[in-house]
């Protein structure tokens, strides 16, 4: 079997069983605001932070580039955690399903400018990689008692070596 | 007296008053995590939800120019709200005093690319005003029972004419 990923395009659909994507492209506004001004897409994401609270912090992190070896996939048992692009610099969104203790299948997504993602509470999930740019995000996560972490390191890397260009199905 | 606006440039500390600016440029890391390779600015905003949960919205709005006619104001008695440019574009950022049951002095600042706001619980403020180009943003705000809104029209409107260059302090 390879460990070689192809990086999808980030949609919806395919991003959901491990989180949401907060996009306008995809989305119908759920009420108009500000005297016909404004649509509000309304309460889009699967927050959950269990006993902590919801913080806001700033993830400043350096770029990435291909082939891009993921050594390491991580989870937060304790809660969702939201990246949103404040300098519009699109992630390489690493994330694997779950076998109990362990992450099994990666999958590997190419989010685009305009797009913010909330990873559900205890899904596995690389750390931020901003494409090829300096990055910085907003980050909506748990702010709380304990540690709130669990690492996964392979022993065999994965290696994202290639961007798709359409939105057929991951491989695996 | 004038009810002209000069919008002075966004800073932390001149916002203070009213909410939280949160930018790398303003900001030293907390933590270095990911292997070196990130900045974690940590929990740099106040967040209250009081009896309600935090929620993530998309807001789509429609831009606005000079000269710009502030006739409302609002606030949100129950909750902070967050605003977090997801495509880059700065927002005129209209926030008042409160004389307890009414709005006083109104403020207006100009963001840059990269800064996002958190207007701290029951402040005074303008409506979401992307500053000369269709703007999308991510909400961070209560999620919960209740209207959480109080609105105040000015007889006489306020009017932003002009975006100020330095950082002196505002009128008023």
């Amino acid at each position: 079997m390879s460990r070689d990923l192809i990086a999808k395009p980030l949609t919806a659909e395919a991003f959901a069983p491990f989180g949401d994507v907060l996009e306008v492209a995809e989305s119908t506004p759920d009420k108009i605001i500000n005297q016909g001004m404004c649509g509000r897409h309304h309460d889009r994401a699967t927050l959950d932070f269990s006993d902590g609270q919801a913080g806001l912090s700033l993830f400043d992190s350096k770029p990435r580039d291909l082939p891009y070896a993921v050594e390491l996939v991580e989870r937060h048992p304790e809660g969702s955690q939201a990246f949103v692009p404040l300098n519009g610099v699109p992630m390489l969104v690493i994330v694997a399903n779950d076998l109990g203790d362990r992450p099994g299948q990666v999958h590997a997504f190419l989010s685009q400018p305009g797009q913010a993602i909330n990873l559900h509470r205890g899904t596995w999930h690389g750390v931020l990689a901003p494409y090829q740019a300096q990055g910085q995000y907003i980050v909506i996560d748990r702010i709380g008692a304990g540690a709130n972490l669990e690492e996964h390191w392979f022993d065999t890397p994965w290696v994202v070596t290639e961007i798709a260009t359409d939105t057929s199905p991951a491989e695996g």
